[in-house]
């Protein structure tokens, strides 16, 4: 596989609705009526090699990220995926090509989002590796579209899952390691919360994925919903226990790593939880303003750098 | 301007519709029951500093031009814009950041498309500037969508304007010269077709943008329609024949130059044409297959090289 039409060809096999028009057009055409009634959720986000993943993280596990971190945006909106464009930097090795496209294809496939478009270009010898994918999601006519700033003072704060587990899993290959296995797995192949996000859109009243970090993401709820956040539990998983334990430090440590791809919840405290919805309770949500953070019970000051920040690099992931 | 913040902001001004959620959420929001019914057209291409564009172009012309080749491909559709994503690559350049955007948004004005949502990424240093535009267009209910697929025999080619300018202005740039003014600006600045491209869908049968050169794009018409297609004709502008001529060789190279951003129709003989619509005939659709070029009503050999393929440069631009 070295050309461009070689790559299409895989393309090609995803883009298995009328939509695509079989990736032979200049576009795609979505027919509105077969949509019926409802929202359209649009996300699009660039992974850069370097940036939002390592060089030499397997070429599958890029494309499983890709659409997996566009799909925890859908997640994050209660949105049901209906399609997305990608477009890819060929990067001039056919074998790497190939299994960025098969990640890719085992994502999609898994969460039922067809390819309906894009875009390939060669980039100049040297630049690194970087994608894009542009992801439509449906919610359903009257569904509510939670945003984020729609937290209200007395809301509890659930997440949906332990948090650190893939900055640990950075870490770790950053010092050369791939193991303990869910660590690492944490880190390159994400996994986008869409039934949970499906189930908690309808009565969440401020919902978004926590990419960045719990502490910076919960920070950005409670500056755009105009309130203050009280984060009093960190939940990690059992396998970031047994690597860094549960320290202060690493519990802030956890509560600052990028890349967990959890969904943050201000749920309104009389309203009963979906059966089977499986949230950590980690907070709430109290008149005022700014993020404060209490460990054992007690109040812990906040970390000068709360979580990842646009600019960084990998190397530069919140360690303390 | 010098974060990421910064940008973003200037990119708010670009939001002006409720659906981007004021670039505040994980995802922009579409209401199906405002769009209507009819289709979405749904087009992404990726710009590449040194592949789509030279290191010395004025910023604010890749920020049009983003816009523009996108708008062209919607334009190919008979589509209306509704609104785009955009994922940008921040060049640790502030200024440069700034050109780019305010050129961007004098295109999204000019042609009425709000910005939507999309992701801003910090590269590694010395990585080419890249950018992605994911663009919405809407066509009515009942209303064609041409796809390129479409021609029948019988058909006349016609174009929306002359080719070859952009390819004469890069070459002039990479010449280091930047006159005649017109040259240059229709490489920088491509004119998307939207109004004629939203007049002539209803009755063409095939309809695609010429972005890799009029050869090349006619050649893969003739593919997806089955049919034959044969050019007698290669327009060229008042300011390419002064700089060029009109010989064979000019002529030939007009025909396989890129970026012009013109439109190539397949169109039923027998439907008059739409009033005013100022279209340029350069040839008819046959049985059979394959392109056929003719020159002063003489057969001529096609070139090796039809126009632009992905992973040219511009310095392999076809120029014979």
């Amino acid at each position: 596989m070295s050309s461009e039409g070689d790559f299409i060809a895989l393309m090609r096999n995803l883009a298995h609705t009328t939509a695509a028009r079989g990736l032979m057009d200049d576009a795609a055409v979505l027919d509105i009526a077969a949509l019926s009634d409802g929202s359209l959720v649009l996300t699009s986000d660039t992974l850069v090699e370097g940036v939002h993943f390592l060089e030499t993280d397997p070429a599958d596990s890029v494309g499983w990220k890709l659409a997996a971190v566009n799909l925890s945006d859908l997640a994050a909106k209660g949105a049901r995926p209906v399609g997305c464009l990608m477009n890819y930097a060929l990067s001039g090795d056919a074998i790497w090509d190939a299994e960025f496209a098969k990640g890719l294809s085992t994502a999609l496939t898994r969460y039922d989002m067809a390819l309906l478009g894009g875009d390939t270009v060669a980039m100049p010898t040297g630049a690194p590796r970087s994608m894009t994918l542009t992801a439509i999601g449906r919610v359903a006519a009257g569904a509510s579209v939670p945003s984020r700033s729609g937290a209200q003072a007395g809301d509890v704060l659930y997440v949906t899952g332990p948090v650190g587990d893939a900055g640990a899993g950075l870490k770790l290959l950053a010092a050369g390691q791939n193991e303990p296995q869910a660590l690492v797995d944490a880190y390159r192949r994400p996994q986008p919360r869409l039934d949970a996000g499906f189930a908690l859109a309808p009565h969440a009243h401020a919902m978004m994925d926590i990419s960045d970090g719990l502490l910076i993401d919960a920070q950005r709820m409670a500056q755009a919903s105009g309130v203050a956040i009280i984060v009093n539990h960190v939940p990690i998983s059992a396998p970031y226990r047994a690597l860094d334990g549960d320290s202060q430090s690493a519990l802030i440590e956890a509560a600052c790593a990028g890349d967990d791809y959890q969904l943050l919840i201000a749920w309104p405290a009389d309203q009963p939880l979906p059966p089977d919805s499986d949230l950590i309770r980690i907070g709430r949500v109290g008149a005022g303003a700014g993020l404060a953070l209490e460990i054992g019970g007690r109040p812990v000051a906040l970390p000068e750098r709360l979580g990842w920040q646009h600019g960084d690099t990998p190397s530069q992931a919140p360690t303390n």
